[in-house]
């Protein structure tokens, strides 16, 4: 304790000046111990930006099979849980019970004076000059292995520069290819991390240098930058004709909620209030009512639903709004998939018959996936959610179900909730019977349903590679690149203009064709720059325009996805470039389609469960539809470390399997088909994964 | 005191069934007092739908012009300030020094057993039975007096249902105009409030009943309808086509500032500070760091355009983003004027030359002119700020100025400001010289410029009249409504028939022609109430088709905003509309223009400032360009109540007249001329007013 203020002292002590300051994390590990011996944990402190693979830990600290610690043996040895804890939880008492990882990189930092790291935890953070921080944890009596975590990872997979070059196949992505000489700085600009092999670093990785999205200083907030908003944008617009045939109508409700009202649908405000922020404050004032930021915008518009509809004329309602709401999660957060603060639209409407309703719920799910399948091609799984899973106060809800090839696991893409007569019978959202009004009154029939930005995070886990992002040619912002290549220090002056004109005729004419297309001129950089540039980017299609194809009237395209190339003549570009990315777009569906087909696999017996969970798929099993059993599965199908319960985090291969959905396409059941897991009998086949 | 605590503990008792309770309103009121006397206050207590103008008052509590008291009397008499006084603040010290007008209608509340009140002030509010409050009231000793102030309230202009009547003409607004027989519920769906006589209230009437938008229960934010997000869906699509030609690119940056972030820029925050909202608690997790919900995102984005700046090719950045943005504003808050939280855009650029940013910060104006007059026919003048007026941290700001002539007030329109490099410096947003490494680092050249929803507002005030709403053709949902008329007892089904469907044979063929129209054939309502019903909302063209125009193949055509008809050839419909609402569109611009030009007087004497002012105009006027000397006019032109401040709301002409802009487009100066106010030489004229 003595120590952790000491901590204290220095962080009042360090100057203001930390935009500059390196942002640090701290992790804690265990390793493979016997059961009967007391596990030595190990703490990380490294740079963020410092990757620190478990073989490197392993090595380092001369231990077997380290693991992201769990709760309880973070509270036993920090007093703290594994998101609150800092070298700030560091006392003398544990010299001799953990190791600390010390990375390099801070040693070196800290010999600068005036260098500061920045060390946070889920709820604060602090500057610290490096050297104090270093000082501080010799001090500690603990043992500190100064760690060089990036020397002993695989050599990083250079950028092809080469055109022809195949696409990184997969299992052989790690073998170190011979970088083209003309592209120096490929390692500076390009993708460092095999997807195989640390998919969470490669996809962060991707997003970043892509530019997709942006680390933000309030953790769990990211920045969507151009790349990533345009899909975005292009989703909106797809969307909002659909809905807008279907009679619905946009509209922006506060983001604001009482207390009062937010609590109001006790099964529903249950799910989310340990996630939501409160503001408490208004410049120097206490505010006397605490005032919710929307989780979700139940709450926010029923009350007013209940005031609009003042009879049947009055329906239906059908708004929607995009928005951006605030689930306060304390768990990792991942660019895109869980955000603190996130885009989506959320449908909500009212209807005079649960007809009309639960056909308005199909249809949505239908232009979900839609979304999915024709912009971002992204196959997915049509389904319902089980009791388990579905939205809590509602009647039941649908679902698209996609599948991360990478990770094996399933990740919830969209839902479209029938929410019944729950909501409306909790905020009086009732009207005179149509039949007369000696007739029972009538709740309206409502649905909500929802799609947020997590479609782009589906997208980029599915096609993207080694290479950087791939995009699919209907969410590209930029759909082709035209680059002059063949330029020398023996082109001549003429050659050189006339290969840029011709270049710049290309952009031309596609764009009039419209075609979304750029010209890369830059002069400071050679054509195998560009091309590692562009590929990182995801655009497309490459054209590339040199002396050769000047004489002969032609131009070389080269498709992002696999590097198929074409030689078009310039007489057909108009017709012959639209027709490539409409190939793309359908082969990047088709291909990551037989991949979700072929980890989709039938299980009828228990035995081969979780064997066929374990090698990265999800899986069709007959079953009871008892919740008990459900619970039952996904306990049985968890990973177990010597005994005891690894912590859920997004990198654990440890987690059980849940029910995913039970796919509208059902596989006939057999007569007397048993639920796979009880000796109860199946009443459906569902789908059961690992999942995000 | 002992009262107010026995307010606090009938409001513990209060069941929390307060989704019923009636709002209520506490005002205080200071009548015209001779200046050596004692004033004696008015508190008014009435229900929040009630209207309480002050002649009602004057009447009621036997006294002369009361006005708003100000804070120092509100303090006086109820040791608080005017946003938080309320019942509980009253003592038997007062009785004999205060009087209370209490509402009838709240009286009449108190005879149900459950009926709640609900008590509110700027922070705080409570529910508390009716009878409760009335008996409370009445024990307090102080003179309560129970006033009708419907009663005394001159009679509503009924919505006019025949076709043919002329719009409303000003100063005759207020004459009783017989109601059609046949609209028996006109008064209960029309404007009741006359938009001369309390503008306020009446605008709060068009935006509620033509469903632009709805209060909500966080206070000073409000529902933003379909009919009026509409409008903002049609300028955010005017303007990204625009914004997107000159390169700029849409993005999305978090909501949330961390505190150090926020309050890097002192200059900046210093006027947000007051009105910002603090998110302090995550769940039941207090927040170590606090953390703010953006009132505008200078800090949210400049550290990160600081770090993706690395080299002068990767200027310009150009982001927009489509959000919205909170301040806790804790003056009176108004429908799309002043809202606590609003939508927006707001447009971030850093260019590498001072020359390209003053380019596009006067190109973004002028999209901004666009869309108020382009879009929604409201003329604006563009202009400068001065000093005083202009963004805190930026070099210079130009605006457009609209104005409100029901109010006689200005009112900014939108901004776009050329900040210079204070913030790049602030945030070392450098580039090192094109020119050479040797030469000094250029610090980046940024603009920001942003639009509310406040357009809405503005556009409402401009154009709507005693009937409703009434909306620009251009940004109209619905531009069109075609209803059947002339169907009587004694219309054969055959004709009935024929009408009908001739009538939805013309909406059909509108719509193919791309005019944005609908038919009405709700069987449960005459045309008369129809008619009024689109007139409430805005619809620019009404086209009534009866027997007769069955017969004569025509149909008759009315204009929403000055009642004009026209007599259609069917054969012509599809060239002949879309042409009246081109000419509707237009006269809107041309009369508001008018307007606008009557008001805009020239002043060069002081003698004739106040005046000038007093009639309603804002004014343009020869100016020194001393800050000193704009506060100077501000306070001289404010009128005062024998001698005292008035508090400045809304409603009070009392404000003085600010600086609205230095208009680009000047008047020459005489030689020799001098300021309006002051003695020194006029640089520039200036345009003043009294403003929102």
């Amino acid at each position: 304790m003595a120590l952790a203020q000491s901590l204290a002292e220095l962080s009042l002590a360090t100057s203001a000046q930390d935009e500059s300051a390196l942002p640090t994390k701290t992790l804690v590990f265990k390793p493979k111990t016997a059961k009967s011996a007391t596990p030595i944990p190990i703490l990380v402190f490294a740079l963020q930006s410092t990757l620190t693979p478990s073989p490197v830990i392993a090595k380092a600290a001369n231990v077997k099979e380290p693991r992201l610690a769990n709760e309880a043996l973070v509270n036993e040895f920090f007093k703290t849980s594994p998101k609150e804890v800092s070298i700030a939880n560091l006392n003398k008492d544990l010299a001799g019970k953990i190791k600390i990882l010390l990375d390099v990189n801070i040693v070196k930092a800290a010999e600068d004076e005036e260098k500061n790291l920045k060390l946070s935890t889920e709820t604060a953070s602090v500057c610290i000059p490096a050297k104090s921080v270093v000082e501080f944890l010799n001090s500690t009596g603990i043992e500190v292995i100064n760690t060089d975590f990036d020397a002993d990872l695989p050599p990083p997979p250079p950028v092809s520069a080469s055109a022809s070059a195949p696409a990184t196949k997969k299992k052989s992505a790690s073998t170190a290819q011979k970088a083209d000489a003309q592209i120096e700085d490929a390692k500076l600009i390009g993708i460092t991390v095999d997807k195989e092999k640390d998919f969470s670093s490669w996809y962060v990785q991707v997003v970043l240098k892509s530019e997709m999205l942006d680390y933000y200083n309030v953790s769990g907030c990211y920045i969507l930058r151009p790349t990533s908003y345009a899909i975005w944008e292009t989703i909106q617009d797809y969307f909002n004709a659909k809905i807008k045939s279907l009679g619905v109508q946009n509209a922006y409700f506060p983001m604001f909620v009482s207390q009062r009202v937010l609590e109001k649908e006790k099964d529903h405000i249950e799910g989310f209030a340990p996630e939501v922020a409160w503001v408490t404050r208004a410049g120097s004032s206490e505010l006397e009512e605490h005032i919710a930021i929307r989780p979700t915008s139940e709450t926010v518009m029923y009350p007013y639903y209940a005031k609009w509809i003042r009879s049947h004329r009055d329906l239906p309602i059908k708004l929607n709004q995009w928005n951006s709401v605030v689930r306060w999660e304390f768990k990792h957060p991942q660019p895109f998939l869980r955000t603190r603060e996130f885009l989506w639209q959320e449908g909500h409407t009212a209807h005079l018959t649960k007809q009309a309703a639960e056909e308005e719920v199909l249809q949505i799910l239908d232009y979900y996936a839609e979304i999915y399948e024709e912009l971002l091609a992204v196959p997915i799984v049509k389904g319902k959610k089980t009791e388990n899973e579905k939205f809590a106060g509602g009647d039941y809800t649908t679902t698209v179900e996609g599948f991360i090839p990478a990770t094996g696991r399933g990740i919830q893409g969209g839902t479209s909730h029938h929410l019944g007569q729950n909501f409306s019978k909790m905020f009086n959202m009732s009207v005179e019977n149509p039949e007369g009004a000696d007739k029972e009154r009538i709740y309206a029939h409502q649905n909500s349903w929802g799609l947020s930005t997590r479609v782009i995070g589906v997208m980029v886990m599915t096609h993207s590679d080694n290479k950087g992002l791939v995009l699919p040619p209907r969410v590209a912002h930029i759909q082709a690149v035209v680059i002059p290549v063949g330029i020398t220090a023996k082109t001549t002056d003429e050659q050189r203009k006339n290969i840029n004109k011709g270049a710049e005729d290309i952009e031309s004419r596609l764009k009039k064709a419209g075609i979304r297309a750029t010209g890369d001129f830059r002069d400071s950089y050679n054509p195998g720059w560009k091309f590692a540039d562009w590929e990182l980017k995801g655009v497309p299609l490459r054209l590339e325009f040199g002396p050769k194809d000047l004489e002969s009237k032609e131009v070389v395209a080269v498709r992002r996805n696999d590097g198929k190339k074409y030689t078009v003549k310039l007489e057909d570009l108009e017709t012959k470039i639209p027709q490539i990315l409409d190939e793309i777009q359908a082969d990047l569906l088709s291909k990551a389609r037989k991949e979700y087909d072929n980890h989709r696999v039938t299980v009828d017996e228990w035995k081969d469960f979780v064997p066929t969970l374990n090698k990265g798929n999800v899986i069709l099993s007959p079953w009871c539809g008892e919740p008990d059993c459900e619970d039952d599965i996904k306990d049985a199908s968890a990973k177990n470390d010597d005994g005891e319960d690894v912590d859920v985090d997004e990198k654990a291969p440890s987690m059980g399997a849940k029910s995913l959905c039970i796919p509208f396409e059902q596989p006939k059941l057999k007569e007397n088909q048993k639920c796979v897991r009880c000796d109860k009998p199946a009443s459906t086949y569902c789908m059961f994964g690992r999942s995000y």
